[in-house]
């Protein structure tokens, strides 16, 4: 199904390995995803885009739950069925309730009806919303 | 600018008044932005939009702050450019941070090239995401 | 604003000026709206563009104003700003009536938000729908 | 596959099978597809999208067929597979003939490409547009 | 799957025969993929798509190969696994190598992610850009 | 107009200026475009989208035009404004001829196109497509 062949540890070269040992170690966890053995096919892009997710989804200002609802939520508008069905395992991995994803669903079923609303009748900024 | 006329409180129909009383009362400002008054040309559609608006964002198992993240994620990804510009500017009123709003940026920015890369590539769900 | 020149039919070589001809007899009017005179930079391009878009809109199994209905819900969904303004224009002058214009703006919003809610759900596609 | 479960009539709580009772007998059918099932996990969220859907689709200004052309197109637009199979199948079932969705698909395809067109060249909106 | 039935060579019209043909000829192989097997239930769409596709595709002041790549890239970013998986399928039989793959990914992801960022930070477009 | 402020060189810090130094060395100009100066309210996202900007648009097994191209495809797919603005100026530098833009189009109106309508029509991936 994929168009980019899935590489596994075992067929690894080094700079690979030490991508997904990275990984392991920072997730305490055996599983390699799918997505990463697919990037592998390029090492410099794996290990550019395994850092900046590592930066980029490590809890800071924003908590690590609430970034896993945002990836959600652009990965739901984007059509992105892996990246949703990856996303929402994470979620779920780090508490998620069901009544929080419930409210989740909402807010996204929410947000896309008045994006299609808006854009239908071009409505125009307000001017306090440009300050 | 628009494609349906912005409908002020004075020429609106006593159904449509109700509405923007409601707005002002839940969100305890007299500002009716432009969304409502564009909205308000079909009363119902209005009512039932902000009926649903009103029941999404209050907070619930997720807070109000949080929600305004999830919609602007959505509305990024979808490139309602008047959500972008509103929502932001609630996310700002309810007390986003210059580093919670960078820190969105960041998630957003990563979750749309992963999204890209991941349909690029094709890559097939892990088993381990389907249960 | 645009990316390639608006060429106004002074300007245009003859094979454009035939195009612009077609669109003017087609349409009973003298204006060309803008989407033309930027295709114009490429008269083949003009060229199958305007026989493709003449030999589709035109009334068949379909009306002409619910084709328009379509051609709006597309552009909607896919956020192009001067397509939405000028098939709203094209609609209102094919008969639109404001009734209409709010319940074509209703159920874009509602396919918006089940399109989002599916989604983020990963419906499974009901046996009975494949047939 | 589903992100959210399926819950099924027998197992419903008495709001979620008043629901799926109004359902069924809105559309004279004992079939109760996917999407309300993995609604089903948020009673208030299958109430509002049930009562939203059931006006909005209703004949009114626009009769029924059309509006499911109309939502074919903006499930198309955005990539929902389960909402093309689900409303092509409502459409079929409300009487579209072969030689409509074939004009379906052809305005869908058209306004694709100028959507793309468009965007790419930047096109200014003509001042006619805009009244 | 389809929600349009493939025509097959031996009961299609005269007609998509010819099409059929011409694609065969043109393309120095028997293969006829499913695409067009769609398309033929409208033989008017089936050959205007047929001669638009081989005239916007034959190498010209863009070679063949880059033609796909920019295929590729529109297909991703429109989330059209289909389209994907045949123009990645075109891309290595006109000799696209893996080297070339890995950086055509790389560059849709970037595009992706300031996509993203950009649209989230609403940047300004630069005066120069506009001339 | 932006939900970000723009940072000028004169009040950068001095991790923001030692990128917006390597931005003018790498493109031998003084110019930095907005884009830049909003994502330098957080240095490291500047800092990581430079660095990555920089290493997947040089030239490689892909030449540095035919990525603006690609990059361009992407934009216009995605209705980014300001990047379609960005890199049709940045490819114009690099020597994109008005032939080549005029194809390039065409290219990203046809793929527009087929995606609408493989989508639409659910074509299933023909086998061959998948090894």
């Amino acid at each position: 199904m994929a168009t980019t062949p899935l590489i596994e540890y075992e067929d690894a070269s080094p700079e690979v390995r030490a991508v997904y040992d990275d990984i392991r170690a920072t997730r305490k966890t055996d599983f390699i995803n799918n997505f990463w053995k697919a990037l592998a096919a390029n090492p410099a892009q794996l290990e550019r885009t395994w850092q900046g997710a590592k930066a980029v989804m490590a809890p800071g200002a924003i908590d690590a739950l609430t970034k896993e609802f945002i990836y959600i939520a652009v990965s739901v508008a984007n059509k992105c069925e892996y990246c949703i069905h990856s996303h929402t395992a994470a979620a779920r991995a780090k508490g998620m309730s069901e009544d929080q994803f419930a409210e989740l669903l909402a807010v996204i079923g929410m947000a896309h009806s008045t994006n299609g609303l808006v854009t239908a009748m071009q409505v125009p900024v307000d001017e306090v919303f440009k300050v």
